[in-house]
């Protein structure tokens, strides 16, 4: 997984269809896996061959084939055009930095979206593109890499647990969707976790260092929003287009879905607006500090230099000054000079400087 | 009732409908009792038993279901299947994170929203999760802990008082909205009182102390604005939606609960403004007591400076210094001074910095 | 008139339809005066009961019937039933802290807004809750107090001036939301007016008293905007919305109305930008005073820290100074000293801080 | 022409046909005057009484009647009633602080806009309303004064130049606007002009002349907008609402002005951010500045206050000091304090103070 | 390619017609070439007078006629008079002001947008106006200046690579708009690697030029969003309204490019976050290096002013001061000194500023 995919570098001038994959290699091997089940009958098979999967376009049963690493476009394409995918879709799979898009076509659903996570560090977001196509009876995922958050689904079906073993396509394609959305929960926490704890540091004292890190929440913040916000459509769409691929009674999973999609986004905003008045916690810590520092030379100074004055006075060297012979002069200097101090400080006092 | 809701700890991988309480757990016993009523008869029961308000479902006469306590899953699973409701509706239930919504059935309504109280050491705003299903002649409300703020609406079924006897169940689906809605009101007083006295106490003396609870003002209007914000959409729903289950003369009735909404939603928009002002007040506040500081200092050291220069001028042991030798040197000294130290003063009077 | 309306006591609990004044007692007496009329006939009436009022309900004339004061709620009530209008009317009626709304019935329309003026001692903004229903034939109005804007309208009907008496109570309906809407322009001028001579008076010179009146202006711009912003819609449901007891005739009128309510809010708007403007100004001169204060007190520490210095070397008490024993030696520090005071004055010359 | 419109007393109260001029008088003598025109004939006439420019309001040919002052109401209004306008849209005519607005009526559109200069000793912008009255072959024209930037239109009809004397009343309507529209881009170019040059000035030294500066271009902008943003409105209007008075092949022209309208306000807007912008730059500035006095001041103060300290220990007095006997104490004294000053001035070089 | 299109000098007064070129001109020479192709023939031409290409306005394979150079405006009116251009398209493409938009008529879609690119020197961007009109089988291109980034798109055509042969010219004008859209991915990477070391410079220490270097990217960031930001509309227009001139098959490509437009806009605003978010960083970095230079002042000065005072003290003249006559007075006095010294430097080790 990737900690930044800022970087869009695209294949200008080159024709939609040339199939180039953007973005680093993950996997050394291209790894496609099929699970292919109804009510009755589960089977999961490992192709060797691309075109071991082409049999499940067609069958009855159920069949999620998954594919993981995305570098051998000639893989993927040769899938692609078994599938009657559009050309742009194949595009759009293999370039890992394109924003959340759902794009429909007269025989398939295609989704992408990215699967966030906090990285084992636990200092930064790592996101991983995933794609989905539905078609008639059958999903086709892309991953960049082997390892996923869908192994609930996969021991879910196995074991023949829950419902979704006697639903079709359309539900295993929202229990995909719904599995990656509610992970983002984890990244909200996260964020949340991160920002009080940054917010509470800076209430306590303001350094260099809390003016990096809320730059760094801003900025983690400012991604994820472009991940989820384009999300909020892409699966409204779903959900309000009837569709010929969804059955009717999925309609109110895929609702569930873009209500959570709401309430990351709402939080994503939250934090955002935490982050500003972090940012100004920070602004306004750093100028009380500065404010303890003058208040500190302006107490020494304004004591001090009237005092130094007179020790300046009585050390001249005037021929005639009487206080200087007098008997108790020293004595009385002092005097003024501690006179001079008191008031000062309960002058302060009173300005409750001190 | 919970003072922080902000974790949103889902159940990721789970399928949809696996019923899981999340939230803490906040009464032993999940209490189910029964109000039921027409224009003539009217009947209080507490359920032993889930099973014991079973035959409410379809009696001619309005019943309200109330369950306090979420924690037993198996109650409310009992419930919801004997009252048909959809496994998404009894999982948002048991979601005591829910954003507030409202999702309509073929033969039941959902909405989901929390309850705002002001804490018992008037410090904070508390809200607890409150959900009601409008089914034909039937209302099940599901509430977190007991205690609540429906005592009004009970007496006054009991006493026959008003027309809420005469009307079906979504006149009382009505009066329970309305309830929760008009209590809003006090938090949203309670915030204005305390940005009212925030903003008397900054103006007057600026302290760290303050910043805190701006800061914690902020906060609490974020929350206020995810938790009424939604409900504007959700009320303008059912006001809106032509339905079978909400007659059309209580159709106004939702109207006026919608304007409420859209006061309180104002109030919050304006509170908000406010507290960035009194942020804003607060740093003015800092930087005028700096400016003060500063003042002093340059008052002092400008009177001082040069008078002091002056002293060490003639504590300078050169052999030929005319004036030291000078009948009233000392005093021709002083008389400078202290003209330097009225020029000053006046100097300052002008620019009014004394 | 009240000057704060911020506060929203709701009867929180009790069922929409009972009576209660919202808001404080501001006349003795309840007077309900009728003005009776069309283009021939032309009579003054004042009711001692609220029965007296209820004969021009299905005259032929148009009757305008006025109620001063809100306190009676059963005087309220008694004319309220008569004339037919729903509980939740003349629950909005009496809550005098309802934001400007309007509510279309079968028989009449009803709409509540604000009349603006400015207090007596012209530092504030003050504002009365007045109230329209539009029935066939007639029109009641609802004002806290006795005493309104009025009055050129009644001298028009009694006179038989202009077209008023020619047309419907939809154009005397018209003629009294346009006067109130016209006299919203006289609470913008001083809005105005006020900003710009604070304005004037910061850039002359920020005292803590103008931070103050900003943040009393701004206060007045978020309570205005609360008030006008609603009218907006207000009145374009009236012109939209084709209906029975409005005279298509009629249309353009309110079609003007709503142009002066989007001039009004422009200006709001306007001035919210340039009390923000105003702030930033007097952060800014806050800030300049503060620069004028160090620049002077760097000036003189910097010419009189170096001279302080030289005074110093040449009071120390070293047994070998060749220096102080030179003939010219203090004429040379003196030399010295001032070369040093005219490069000062001269680099401060060359930076503009003299 | 004005330089200030922000003044808009209304005459509350007062009928809405009610005609009386709102704003200042600015020429002694309304003045009317025809040009009248088809393929064929050409003819200029100046109309001494109103009822002169009575007979084209049924000529074939294409008449445009031009009225220079506004405040003799009593010609205008025998005008208006001649050529059947609605009360309204006279009142609207003498109201020069109206906003712009289109008003569409059976027989006639109504649009009130703002021409737009720049002040003759280039510091300012002034504006002028214009309306335009587009009836069956004639326009009317109203304007507060004489002169206005029609010429090369009245030119053009004179010499028959381009297709404007082949074209009806409908075209001359799109000519008068286009015309006023385009003037617009002189005013757009001199506001990024100042700015650009503000900019540039306060990069180089900001002085509280150019907050004054700032203040004043953002007001001017604040005031533009306003007269420029519902101009979108009103000429999308005509664009969208097919009319019988509008010709359309005449509707691509004004699609074309509503582009430029765009325009200008994409221009506007970008020159408020350039405003902020600008304003950051000076606060930066200033802080800049002050950070410069701070650091002169902490140089000179760091380096002698030591020094002094020194020179200070050996002014003093006690008997038993062995250094001031030693012989070369004096040098050795210099040494140290010449050794102080080079570390100092180490220390700020690498700081990047000095 | 200029790098500044600010300026908008319209020809106001003329009439819609009067052909202008809008821009400083940039090419001696107009050229015009053309492209002809279908699936079986390709040639090249370059046409010595306009009215060479004329011939392929209706012949039945596809041309491409590209134009170089804006200025001279003869031949630019004679080839939009044979293609039947409006002549307002033909001054849209004359004026390189223009913002990108789109226009459609009865036989043909008329396109102008702006080419973006880095300068030489990598330091700033510049653009270049290009307009686009697709016919029934032929596309004119016109560009100010020779040599452009269709060179990919030419060779493809040339060479027989991919289906461009295949499809009409819908599918041409969509390569084109695709490959200047495509371009605008190197602008929005350069964009954000500035603004990246912008920060990470920032972060390190803030400079004067720094400011300087924030102002431009501010500016770039709003220039650009006035280029890309209509470009969202203009293609929306283009893929929705369906079209006789473009084929149904060529959506998807248009709704993909539309795609891209949303992500570089997406960016763009991203990276005015991000701009702002550098600025605030600035100031912070200013301030903290402020508060740095106070620290060191206040250091310095409250740990020497307390001690020149006491050297001070003794060295006063007063004939009466015993300390001065003890053996050990200068040690006890420099025992205090650097006692009161310790004092301090263990204060300041507390407040952590040292």
């Amino acid at each position: 997984m990737s900690e930044n995919g800022r970087k869009t570098s695209r294949k200008s001038g080159l024709p939609p269809g040339a199939l180039i994959h953007v973005g680093s290699k993950k996997v050394d091997h291209v790894k496609v896996s099929v699970i292919d089940y109804n009510e009755d009958i589960y089977s999961e098979k490992i192709c060797e061959q691309p075109s071991d999967c082409f049999e499940f376009k067609d069958s009855e049963t159920v069949s999620w084939i998954n594919i993981d690493g995305l570098h051998d476009t000639e893989v993927i394409a040769k899938i692609g055009n078994h599938f009657d995918l559009h050309s742009l879709t194949i595009e759009d799979v293999l370039n890992t930095n394109h924003r959340p898009k759902i794009e429909e076509f007269q025989n398939h659903i295609f989704i992408t979206l990215k699967m966030l996570g906090i990285s084992k560090n636990k200092t930064g977001i790592v996101h991983e593109q995933v794609s989905f196509i539905l078609g008639k009876n059958w999903i086709i995922s892309f991953q960049e890499q082997e390892g996923d958050i869908f192994d609930s689904i996969r021991m879910r079906l196995k074991e023949r647990k829950g419902i979704i073993r006697d639903k079709g396509a359309d539900y295993l394609f929202y229990r995909l969707i719904d599995t990656v959305v509610d992970n983002y929960f984890y990244v909200t926490d996260y964020i949340s976790d991160v920002s009080e704890k940054l917010e509470e540091k800076i209430l306590i004292s303001p350094t260099q260092e809390s003016l990096r890190e809320i730059q760094k929440l801003k900025k983690q913040l400012i991604n994820l929003r472009k991940i989820t916000n384009p999300l909020r459509e892409v699966v409204s769409t779903i959900e309000k287009d009837a569709n010929d691929l969804i059955e009717e009674s999925t309609g109110p999973y895929f609702r569930d879905v873009y209500e959570h999609i709401i309430q990351i986004n709402d939080t994503i905003e939250t934090q955002r607006d935490m982050a500003s008045s972090i940012m100004d916690l920070y602004l306004t810590g750093v100028s009380n500090k500065m404010n303890e520092v003058m208040k500190l030379l302006t107490i020494i100074a304004t004591i001090f230099i009237p005092l130094t004055f007179i020790a300046g006075i009585y050390g001249m060297n005037f021929e005639h000054m009487p206080e200087l012979h007098w008997k108790y002069g020293y004595h009385i200097a002092w005097g003024i000079m501690i006179l001079i101090t008191l008031i000062m400080v309960i002058y302060f006092k009173k300005k409750k400087w001190l």
